[in-house]
């Protein structure tokens, strides 16, 4: 660190090299940076509690749809809420909470347009707005309103019970009345997944899942919600009950690139199977539903948001390293002071 | 043949080994066999036409759902037309035009139950009953309705447009308005789909296809109808616009025993597409509208039905043959004296 700088300098998190395979904490390094002017439109934004999800992987080197590549120097994209600190937007007022686009920086200019005013119920913290009331929220609450559809009796296999996106939507399908059975990939994950998300059957990814699943669901699958690899898709589809529905909203392909996940098309067929894509933007239209009815329940708590903390900025490159690694449990936060 | 048996003894086909990837005539063997008694309920037919389906492939060695597998010396499934000798079941008459699960034979006892009166409209051959207006006619006519469902303007993309599913559907797809896009084998069926199946763009399988597909289609597919390879389906999945619907209606695999067919789920994901899988005993409830519609159509003319006709039951080994090699053009009939 320079000593001739200010520590009420912004600070940013930048890419050192583009990471190969599961990125490291060495892949990323976090930079002084200078603070910008404000131009008109624009709004400066101080980070209380910066978003790590998956996606983001997928634009170092370049990949994600619609996502500009980050190269080496580059700061990786990421969505935060904050408090405005300086505003030259008509409707936007300093000490207003927003959710912005800031990438991984402490404090961020951005185009006043792109800034949301967010509130969450009394006694949810801010954060929620980016996990439970945020991106991964909305692509549970779109996942399960109009994909997994679940009905009473039902049996739900969330890919990845814990995580930002599946812990979200296994309580929903629990609360339409359907069986939930959650898959985790270690036992730190199973106690929660068991405990407080309150799932009815917890499965552990691996040689074992084929086994298990054929336990915990003796009359197959009718929803399945794919967060995962490919051995998990490829022993849920040999599952699935008549008429499932499955929801591909994660693959590990599109993020630390491994071989392309394939779907078996008999399996599809066997189960006159509905399968479709998840991509959270197609869903925009269901935010307002999904704010006010996950908020409802979070602040009620029938539903309970898992929230994986981290402290300081210089901590970001370690969380992101876990996240992508499969090692969180919840919606993965850096909050800074 | 026994030259101490009767002429008008009943023949059959029968298996003659557990044929090896795409069957060969020498598979099967004609056989005189003895004319049964009548019990109580039962139905004596003669076939008119038999139907020959990739689906009879899969019982041969044994794989298809719900259907018995077929051992050598045993007759393989089939359905025919025909004409009702005696019956000892009460609504169906002798002189009756009947649809039957006859198998491969010229002459069968079947169980009333199982019997369907069928009549064609005025100018259409009883054999329709068997194709536009029977089984592969109702699968085209659903997967339209129900999966691809194409509006004007749109591209519809049939994976094998001359066979006994992808003729209808692809002239339903022209009738809704829809750009058809037919995929063929061979320069004989290029013609056919070209000329009286009236296809907006054919295209040929193989390793041009990309090429052709990215002419034929610049805005990509919206609606798939898949009976075909694993390459085909390749190339289409990569070329579908946002919101395509993929129907999967014939693997190749399920068939001739080749490595399962899968699909490449980031594609699914990167179109948000759906993809369903097709089986036409799921939609039986839409048979009476699929007779009343599509029979208007070959009626008046505006939807032509494509037969691809052998004459004689010792025909059949080297039509199916024919049929499992994709080397016929439209709907496999087999006419019987």
């Amino acid at each position: 660190m320079d000593p001739q700088q200010q520590p009420s300098e912004p600070m940013a998190v930048v890419l050192a090299r583009v990471p190969d395979g599961v990125p490291t904490p060495e892949d990323f390094r976090v930079e002084h940076v200078a603070r910008g002017p404000l131009a008109d439109g624009q709004v400066r934004v101080a980070v209380r509690s910066l978003s790590l999800d998956p996606y983001q992987r997928s634009t170092l080197g370049g990949r994600h749809l619609g996502d500009a590549p980050v190269g080496p120097g580059d700061v990786p994209p990421g969505r935060s809420v904050g408090e405005v600190l300086e505003s030259q937007f008509p409707g936007i007022a300093v000490g207003q909470h927003v959710l912005a686009e800031t990438g991984w920086r402490s404090e961020a200019v951005v185009g006043g347009a792109g800034v949301t005013p967010v509130s969450v119920p009394d006694g949810v913290p801010l954060s929620a707005a980016l996990g439970a009331l945020g991106m991964p929220g909305l692509t549970a609450y779109a996942a399960h309103v109009r994909q997994l559809r679940p009905s009473a009796g039902e049996t739900v296999v969330i890919g990845s019970a814990t995580g930002g996106v599946g812990a979200v939507a296994g309580q929903l399908a629990r609360l339409a009345g359907a069986r939930t059975v959650g898959i985790v990939g270690s036992e730190e994950k199973a106690k929660l997944a068991d405990g407080p998300l309150g799932y009815d059957v917890v499965v552990r990814r691996g040689p074992g899942l084929a086994d298990e699943l054929a336990e915990a669901c003796p009359d197959g699958i009718d929803a399945y919600l794919h967060l995962g690899d490919q051995e998990t898709l490829d022993v849920v589809m040999e599952r699935l009950a008549i008429g499932a529905r499955v929801s591909l909203c994660g693959l590990m392909d599109q993020y630390n690139g491994s071989a392309p996940t394939r779907l078996r098309a008999g399996a599809v067929m066997a189960a006159r199977a509905e399968v479709v894509g998840m991509v959270v933007f197609d869903h925009a239209d269901l935010s307002a539903e999904h704010v006010a009815r996950v908020g409802e329940l979070l602040a009620s708590g029938e539903l309970v948001s898992l929230e994986d903390r981290y402290a300081g900025l210089d901590q970001t490159p370690a969380a992101f390293a876990r996240l992508m690694g499969g090692q969180n449990v919840g919606k993965v936060v850096v909050d800074l002071d």
